[in-house]
């Protein structure tokens, strides 16, 4: 069995990762932390992971957290996780970072998070993006840069226009328009997710400026915007590319379906869709379903993902490196459908 | 392998078999019919579904799935389910039945459901019905009558109180005052289910004489009232049982409590929950989550009882059925947390 | 034109107060206070309100306030309300005060509420209980306790059986179990209102010791119980009551029709359905819409009301209040269907 | 008094005229048809209007409601319009349709639409396309063209990018991706409003190819892309639309924001945010919400808006239509605020 320690467990994505560890096969949960809860019984602070849990928070102890496991998750604030990344992979822990800290180069990082980064050898680490279908070196990471929750849905949407052999250099400009559930935003209240603030409404909000662009940009190597909103839904983000191709670049839907289905191949979480994907179907899984229909007379393919942010869009994803890093099939613990309706 | 038919399985409650009978460990699922689905690929009308079955769609043909099948689940409307349990228990097969049909003793049936129960070994059948924390003989059956959605929230919520040791004889009344989700009323769209008549409104129906009502007081013998409400939720029964005790029968907070565990040591998914319960904590799982008040000089108890009406409340009891009737532990394929957020 | 000032106007209370005066053809903002946003215009803060009001909000200066209203609304929270009343009442204002500090005996709140009531002369001031239809004295007030929410829809419910002439002593005990939506609940995020807890859920909370119970009690003159919950939708609350009759006070459909419309006989806004009534039709209108349904054999009658919480629950209901003390039509500014769908 | 009549009122457009023309102080609703409820009271259809409107609903009888009307709503289904209008206005009652009948040249009409135009005077008729505050030539219309609710938002979002002095040539493309509420499929229940499959989720739709596109087209002639989704709201269409500036078109935040003001000056349904709008401040209004981001070191700028889709994405723009031609002012029977929360 794997001895898995979360630290920062009472989030969403450190809950999330309790909540798919519990059902998986070769996991156990070593250590979970919480300074504002710590002592209190997991499953008291949340009642519906009862009777599956008998640990307690416990209050961060970074050495004692490596000794007791083989692989840590830090599900903390972007900043926080740097803090222990350093004597974590001293100790020969492998780790999984699903905060922003290992993603981007220092400049870029220091540029866009706006703070300076405190791990010296930030470099040195080899850390992997863990945008795992693009990334199969993931497997031998010691360190993984999990992939913030718009970049997952928005990279493997038209990866394959951008990345894939006829694609190459075809693609000349990308807009991603994408709709997220609340949860994205945390499980502090604020006026964001205040229900009568969001119920009946949906919020844009930074239209041209959200710091996941960058990682974006990072990965498809194209011009690409991004203009997140937030819809009155608990899980889910769907991203509407709008992708637009150089005149020599059209291409039909044969041609695009045969690159999709050629470069997503052995892809066991990516489901090409005939139709058009919406989220219901991906809720509480591990899927990122894609489709897409190519405007008529027109430079425009609209390509439309949908994750559920919470699994795909973090936690999943974080157990699918995970499976990888150890050479586990990457759907162990992760192998179910969505709960429809 | 335990070989599982289904006989309806289009709407909500033949999906939610297959979703989770998917996921269950002994079973495999050898039939799914569907009049008007039929010859089409189960993912291809489901896409939440794809790639884990591969099964289509099949018209009915009672025989041919009787051998096919050592349990056949009926997911059809009131009123068809006694069609099929004589041809298929003539064969041999077990019938966990969801409708209505086998739920009451045959006069009761037609005075509520009005119509004539067409079997006509009806009350020869031994069905049991299916509340399985109330009925251990379910193990023995050969056919269960599986309770319906709200009657499961409701009993659970009181039979301590009311069938408890001290309990006996000191309930003089109850009310069930329900609240559920709209999947409840089925997968066909209604003006019932017509998003702008649900959203941001509560719709009370059959508020004196709701047909559920019948099954409560068959399982409870006190009297009982029933009024029924839809939320704007997709899943989920909150019942909340207003409890009114003799004089003689005041008790405390303790006393109340002690009842409840005894009653349901063992019941695994019976929890008792210190505080109230909300839907959330059951969604997609097969708890039955309880919780009470005292309230103060007063002959009134305040009983909650939320489950998810799909699982506990419909499918999830039915398998839970089937693992008792084949000798499994009950817990078997439904033993997961819920999905919150 | 009456001159208005209201004291509390960034919470929910003061702003449909503000929302509503604005389309009052007799009346006039003269003042709103905030502390919180003291020196900001209001439409900036609301920008719903962009372009109907070019006021700022103030501080609260209680003096100057009197000076410059003829009516001042007290829509702070409880316990603050009586900082106000006196210094209001001596400058020969008239108040319609939303909080509880005059609704009940000064010993009844204090044990309610937990604290002391400040205002020494509390029982001298012949505070009115602003539930309209009940109360015509309004009319000759100077100092109303707008009624709370729930008691405003509880007690329209059932107040024809419990004081109709026929009615009269025949009600042995009520249970209301009330859903409301959040915004009863505040301006400011909580927990409760956080997006992800609230929606596809629905809460009890305080199920047999809600404050409000006590004005029920006041009007009522009954057993009475209440249990509150909330429901994920913004605004309303649906209350349904459950009525106990003495057995001697069976009566029939047509009999309970007749009482309810000669208890109701010219009041506007209470509307009289054949049907059970939702919220959907009450949402944004001063409306108590009112349905039963007698159940067979058996004590109980089933009472339905639906009022839109913020309006005839809080700020509708002060504005009829003051259209009465003014000597205006109840309507007045107030006549308007809801917002459907 | 204005006599209007409405053919097709049991729909949510045909409602919402009747629901905002009760409230405007120069019309009186002279008749309003359904067949399927004809001889029913509209207020026993529609318990909201309750007691707002003693009529019943009446079969269609062109020549008569002509005869009983000044100005006639038609309310009814594509390609039926086209059949009301040439015998009402051969009786000289001015029309306003709300249906695409006359929004489109005859041809374009054609091919998109996919029906012949049966009305042969059709591009005699000189209707006018009500976008108000694009056509000041409504004054003057006997017929007016009500055009859809997506173009609403759309069109005015970006008409002073494309349109204002400044603007012109320097616009090259634009996207409107929007994004809608439900009821903006009509008051019929289908799997598309079924509340279990819209809730917890957004479902894009016809992303390439939706037939509004056109009217877009028309009044914009600049290369122009539509991609509409569904969200879980009933009312509201907000519309990000991403607009691609000529190298040498680009402007600074002052210029754009001059730019807008110019061109809506004295409009007094646009209101022109600091920020960014969204669907709560204009639920229930007549109001169309700006607001504006540029992207730095980018072609694009992201222009954000919101309207209610049934009131200035439909019936009331029809009545604000109707104010001019009848020389009042605009904001007759319309001039209030939203309901929020």
């Amino acid at each position: 069995m794997i001895k898995a320690g979360i630290i920062g467990g009472a989030g969403y994505t450190g809950l999330e990762l309790v909540r798919l560890l519990l059902m998986h096969p070769e996991v156990e949960i070593s250590v979970v932390t919480s300074r504002r809860y710590k002592g209190k019984k997991i499953s008291d602070v949340n009642p519906h992971l009862e009777p599956f849990i008998e640990l307690e928070y416990e209050d961060v102890d970074t050495k004692e957290i490596a000794d007791r496991s083989d692989i840590v998750f830090l599900a903390v604030p972007h900043g926080s996780a740097m803090d222990y990344v350093p004597e974590l992979m001293a100790k020969g822990t492998r780790v999984i970072d699903l905060s922003a800290d290992y993603r981007l180069k220092k400049e870029e990082y220091e540029r866009i998070y706006k703070r300076q980064h405190k791990d010296k050898d930030k470099e040195k680490r080899k850390s992997v993006y863990g945008l795992t279908e693009l990334h199969p070196e993931v497997a031998d990471a010691d360190l993984i840069a999990n992939p913030g929750c718009y970049p997952t849905g928005a990279i493997l949407a038209v990866a394959p226009l951008v990345k894939g052999n006829e694609g190459g250099g075809r693609v000349k400009q990308v807009v991603f328009d994408s709709k997220s559930g609340i949860s994205g935003a945390g499980a502090e209240p604020s006026d964001k997710s205040h229900f009568p603030n969001l119920a009946e409404n949906i919020v844009p909000y930074e239209v041209t400026a959200h710091r996941h662009v960058a990682e974006m940009r990072m990965e498809l190597s194209v011009k690409v915007s991004f203009t997140p909103h937030v819809i009155p839904s608990i899980r889910g983000i769907l991203t509407t590319a709008h992708v637009f191709i150089e005149e020599s670049g059209a291409k039909t839907q044969d041609e695009i379906e045969e690159t999709y289905k050629r470069f997503y191949e052995g892809k066991r979480f990516i489901r090409l869709r005939k139709g058009l994907p919406s989220l219901s179907s991906v809720r509480g899984t591990n899927f990122c379903d894609i489709g897409f229909e190519i405007e008529e007379e027109s430079d425009r393919i609209v390509v439309i993902s949908a994750i559920d942010n919470l699994v795909k869009g973090g936690s999943g994803q974080a157990i699918q490196n995970m499976n990888l890093m150890f050479g586990m099939d990457e759907r162990e613990g992760l192998w179910f459908p969505g709960l429809v309706p």
